[in-house]
Order: structure tokens, then sequence, then C-alpha cells
């Protein structure tokens, strides 16, 4: 098996995380999102949507999405669970990590990629003020987190899950998209120093 | 348990769908999300992100979600699987769910949410580019829908699964967001008109 990715991109680093929490090795191919290397026929035989990472599984199957990528993963080596225990528990972090990832993380893609010249070729048509009504819902998005985050020690609760990933992953993106850290919001922070101080946050 | 939902909104039907699927009966609240009735304090207090349907079960702990509250059901009532089965089949199921909801489901919702006159009140700010931008997404989207469906009987595979309740979904919101119905593309209507009929569609 292998990954397509493109290295920095925040949904392949979702998945690279993810892993890393795991302890699984998976070999890498890397192709260059921003040049528009995924419009490729080849690619896009692998995932119509032109969007990376893919998992390429030695059958040839080929499955996109971050998300369903680490579930593939989360029921082929279930420890650490990252989607949650129990009836409750899963249905909690997949609140959660949707939450983070619909709300906090598109808010933060939305200002890059309808905001940063460097996007210019890739989001036809950029649209200016849909960007900027994003900065003002990333604010939104974190004061909820904020709240969250002084009653529990993770995103989803007691236990470091996906919706830790998609919420660190969002955070780091602020600063390609231009966004100014979070500094206000001492809860974040102090969540943001515990996870980014973990071994993955680095894969 | 019960089930807060707004009668006739796309995220609830969706539940509302799983749930006539796996033969299960749940309670119904209704609230009213275009009256700004999910502003109030005491639906805060359930989801701070004010969006219905929320599962309020026994104990008092409250999902929302509508992707979350399906999995929860999935979890104590496994039969007939929504969410695929096996390692593989389990990430098609999630990865096309994903490719329908991030894909078509929200171009269609954001074309109503940012260019109807009665959502004037509850997004804001509309975005009237945005809006415009997201008709022409929900062509693209249809066009990858269609050619899926040239080869597939359901859209995940051969079962039927929340991905299909995703696209059925959509294509019926596309009525309200005056959106024409998506006669020209073949293969969605032959398999429309098939996931129309099953009873749940009307549930």
């Amino acid at each position: 098996m292998r990954i397509i990715e493109t290295k920095r991109a925040p949904n392949p680093r979702r998945v690279a995380i993810f892993l890393a929490e795991k302890g699984i090795d998976v070999p890498r191919e890397e192709r260059d999102l921003m040049s528009g290397d995924l419009r490729q026929d080849d690619f896009s035989a692998l995932n119509p949507w032109q969007r990376v990472p893919v998992l390429v599984l030695d059958d040839g199957t080929a499955i996109s999405e971050s998300v369903a990528i680490c579930r593939y993963f989360e029921e082929i080596h279930p420890e650490p669970p990252l989607f949650g225990t129990g009836a409750i528990g899963k249905a909690e972090v997949e609140m959660w990590n949707r939450r983070v990832e619909l709300g906090l993380f598109n808010a933060v893609a939305s200002v890059f990629r309808h905001l940063h010249p460097k996007m210019a070729h890739l989001e036809v048509p950029q649209v200016t003020p849909w960007g900027e009504a994003n900065k003002e819902k990333v604010e939104s998005e974190l004061t909820r987190l904020d709240r969250r985050l002084a009653e529990s020690d993770f995103v989803a609760g007691a236990s470091f899950s996906i919706a830790d990933i998609t919420a660190l992953v969002a955070i780091d993106f602020m600063k390609p998209a231009k966004l100014a850290a979070p500094e206000g919001h001492a809860h974040i922070m102090r969540w943001y120093q515990e996870v980014s101080a973990r071994p993955s946050a680095s894969a």
C-alpha cells in the first residue's frame, strides 16, 4: 500500500498524524497540488475529486478523503482508539470531529483558498467577500472551541482523538492563511501546547 | 431518548430516513429553525452550534451532527448495515458519504443559504457571489455523481448506504434552493427513482 500526498498540505497532515499516533508506517508518494499535478488523468482516475491524500491498497483499491483513510486504519489497527469507544463515545468523537472540521477547519481553509494570491489558479472563482466572511467565522469557531476546552482535556473528551488532530491541523493552517494565532484563547493555548508537544505533531 | 428536529429541513431528514431503514422509532420534538428558535439558551446548551437535529439520550447526553447520530444507531442496531462492512467497505462508505456531503449537499445548501430571501435573517452575511459560484459547483458535482452511478447500483457500491441518503436528501433539497431537477443526468435519474420509491424516503 502507499499514500499519495502533498507534504505540508493540511489534509495529508491529518492522516500523517493519525498514522504516527497508531505507530503505522506507510510509504508516501509526493504530488504537488499547487502545480495542478492532481488534474492529470492518472491521478483523476484514482480520485475524480482531484484531491490528496489518496490511500492506494495493494489490490488497487483507492480510498480518498482523509477521514475515510483514517477509518480504514482504525479498523485494521484499532489500538489506540482514535475514533472513540462504545456507541456514545464513537458518536461523541464523530460529533466533535465534524464540529471542528465543518466549522474551524473549513473556515480557515476558505480564508486561504479565497484570499491567498497563490490559490488564484486553483480556486476558480476566488470569491473575496466569502474569504472575508470566513475570517469572522474563524473567530466565532475559536470562541466555541475555547469554551469546550475550558471543560475538557481534549476536544472530544478525556482522550486524544481524531478531533484533536483536525483541530491541531486547522490551527496550524491559520499561519499560511495569514490569520493571527489564537493567543487570546487561553484554553485553546493550553491544549495546543500539549498536543503540539506529542511526537505525532511533527509527522 | 428523543430527537429534536425541524421537520422538512435536510439534515433532520437524513436521520429520519436512516432510522426508517433500520426500523427504529424515536420520539421527535419539533423546533422551528427558521424562526430563530434554535438560538434560545435551552437549545444552545444542547448544541452550542445551534443546529438540528440533536439526539438527547435518557441520561441527558446530547449528540448533534446528523452523521454522528446515525453512527450511534449503527452501533446499537447494526442491521441492516448502512455504514458498510469490513475495513475497506466502511472506508468506501465514509469516502462516498463525504464526497456527496462536502460536494453536492454543501453546494446545494450554499445556494439555498446565500441566495434565498427567506435565509437573509439566518445567514449573516449572505454572500451572493458565493451562492452563484455554488450553482456551478452543483453542476460539476452532479456530473461526477452521474459518472459514478453509471457504474454502480448505489452511491457507495452494491448496497444501499448512508451515502445514498445524503445524495437523495441533497437532490430533493435542490427544489427549495430553486435549482432545476437533474433530468439531464440519466444515471442519477435511474438511481433517484429507485431510492425515492423506498418507504424510508417519506419518513
